[in-house]
């Protein structure tokens, strides 16, 4: 049997913090390819990329797998207890950047997919899609692999992503769906003056006021079927006016809004711009606002695949996993162009912080649920 | 006869940016000394001021002037189109740093206090208070003059301050009093947290956009007998932070006051410190706020003082001065404790402005004022 705790720790000492693969993917394309996996590297603006294939390409019954092996950075290193790239274990846990986002799940998975097509070749094939773009701009990763995938007539019928989604014990949690996130940029342009005169002036400060103060207390929804409520989160007001006899001709703000399925981008990019233009009519003022849509809200809605997961999950370690939309955005909101995809990893706590750790026992649980994930989809 | 003009030129080529003398009080002292003047220099904390006093000391029927010789930095040196400390003339009008603000003032003054007390020796003393520090901190001008004359036995009956008050035509506008000034700065405190989870974390972006739109949009007072509404302008909001996905900690903001009679320093204290009570009720975090008082606000009520100079500027110019209390502060705010003050100069139009200038003849009228004024106050 393939060892994923030896195989997490071989991904742990390659320093791959985007951009950088720091040898990370030869690792996991060695393994592969020693499995009968065919291999591709797709590399794209700096970014390395490994597509890998067990069984007939395009084939109808292919379940893929998508994850990355790159790491944000390690922060202060000297606030670390262990080499941040040294998967040092102490007292049955891993430490190591990358440890639980997400090389144990990349290790786990690959482990599970190299014993499950040689110990029971399926009537199939398997697919991992593995990024080195996940945790930048994630410009030339997941989408970068989807788009080849799709130009060369490769496909995966269902995606799983083996992101943490777990916030304490390990199966309570998978994802159905992510919320859709978006942040908008206001520039508030009046007119400078003195202090003492403020009739002379056109003070974009009160503007700016109260267009944050509206965004932030105008209530959205409340939520949806399957998801929380949307927040807005008023992020960052800046002036830079050091005299304070001065009022200043021009502030910024910055809001981000994490949406449900009840919006779209475009949606609350319309009303962002009505909200500014209501302030300008009020003002007097000019509100520039810039726009930037990360992600559209999505919902593989509970079903088949949903139902395959959860039933593994809790088979293995007796939790059935709530279906939840809640959390950040991951490279699943790319896959969802594509076909079904659900995520399901280990327990997300120390991830992108000092000391990120995994206890080395839920790495093999995590195996154990991934292998019995291909045996029941290929079994129905 | 004294040469206003050619005292003004004396006193712009002294470059005398806060805190430095430059030889300008030199100059004066040199002018009064000889016309019997007995002149102290009052030195503190590295800024020079000049006491001058001719006739009795702490004589009941004292007429004082107060003014400044220190100027405002001249900012962009090639942006001026003659050497700001040449008091070069052209067409009649001379250019330099202090033209208007306002060592044209001091020196209609000295010229016109030379020659009355030489050509009229009054019944009574004339003093001029002139200090180095008036556009800086103005802590150890006037205010350290007035000190030392108060622990001197000196004094002034009224007093009469040179500053440019007319906003465009010479002898509209004198001030009998000025609006306060104060300054409160605001740090709110919330705690930090990702975007995607506002409710694990605290915000103080909607706390401190609401707080400074409740201020801004608060209305004090519609304006006193004598006084123009209190305004308050909010100059800046600060946050610094970077990450759009980061709800921050901390953020800053600015209010600057300009308050009439209706309010006190420590009223609106009071009210700010309530405002930010109520936020911090409503939102949870804790704002700290520091306030600072440059002046309150004062009045020389309309009467004996105020009649005389507008009878003075009327009789020479066929004016009659309109009695303000607008504008920033000035040094009135400090003498109005010792005894009446009210400001008469010239047009301030390019005050603080590169090219500073002031018409030639503008300075023979202010002189010709300021002898009016000592004349008809010794002969009442």
């Amino acid at each position: 049997m393939t060892d994923p705790v030896a195989l997490t720790a071989d991904l742990i000492r390659c320093p791959s913090v985007t951009p950088d693969d720091g040898g990370a993917l030869g690792v996991l394309q060695s393994l592969l390819e020693g499995a009968g996996f065919a291999c591709t590297r797709v590399d794209r603006g700096g970014i390395s990329n490994l597509y890998a294939r067990w069984g007939d390409k395009g084939h109808a019954r292919t379940f893929g797998f998508n994850g990355h092996t790159d790491v944000v950075p390690v922060g202060d290193v000297d606030a670390w207890s262990a080499d941040p790239f040294g998967a040092e274990i102490r007292d049955g846990i891993m430490f190591g950047r990358g440890a639980t986002d997400m090389k144990s799940g990349v290790a786990a998975f690959a482990a599970a997919a190299v014993d499950f097509v040689r110990d029971t070749p399926p009537e199939g094939a398997v697919v991992l899609a593995i990024t080195g773009d996940e945790e930048g701009d994630a410009e030339h990763g997941t989408v970068a692999l989807l788009d080849w995938m799709a130009a060369e007539g490769e496909r995966m019928s269902v995606c799983l992503v083996g992101e943490p989604t777990c916030p304490s014990e390990m199966g309570e949690m998978m994802k159905i769906g992510r919320r859709g996130s978006m942040t908008a940029w206001f520039t508030v342009t009046g007119r400078q003056g003195h202090a003492a005169y403020p009739h002379r002036a056109l003070n974009p400060m009160p503007a700016v006021a109260r267009l944050m103060d509206r965004l932030a207390s105008h209530e959205l929804d409340r939520g949806t079927e399957h998801f929380d409520a949307t927040t807005l989160a008023v992020v960052t007001i800046d002036t830079g006016n050091p005299a304070t006899n001065v009022i200043p001709a021009q502030t910024r703000a910055a809001v981000n809004i994490r949406f449900n399925d009840a919006h779209t981008g475009a949606s609350l990019s319309e009303w962002l711009r009505a909200e500014a233009a209501k302030i300008d009519a009020e003002f007097g003022c000019t509100t520039e606002v810039r726009i930037k849509i990360s992600g559209e809200s999505f919902l593989t809605p509970p079903g088949a695949l949903s139902d395959l997961i959860a039933g593994a999950v809790e088979a293995e370690t007796g939790r059935r996993p709530e279906l939840s939309t809640t959390g950040g955005t991951s490279d699943a909101r790319f896959v969802k162009d594509h076909c079904p995809v659900v995520e399901f990893g280990l327990v997300g706590k120390t991830m992108h912080q000092v000391d990120e750790n995994v206890p080395v026992a839920q790495i093999g649980e995590l195996r154990a649920i991934y292998t019995r994930i291909l045996r029941d989809y290929f079994a129905t």
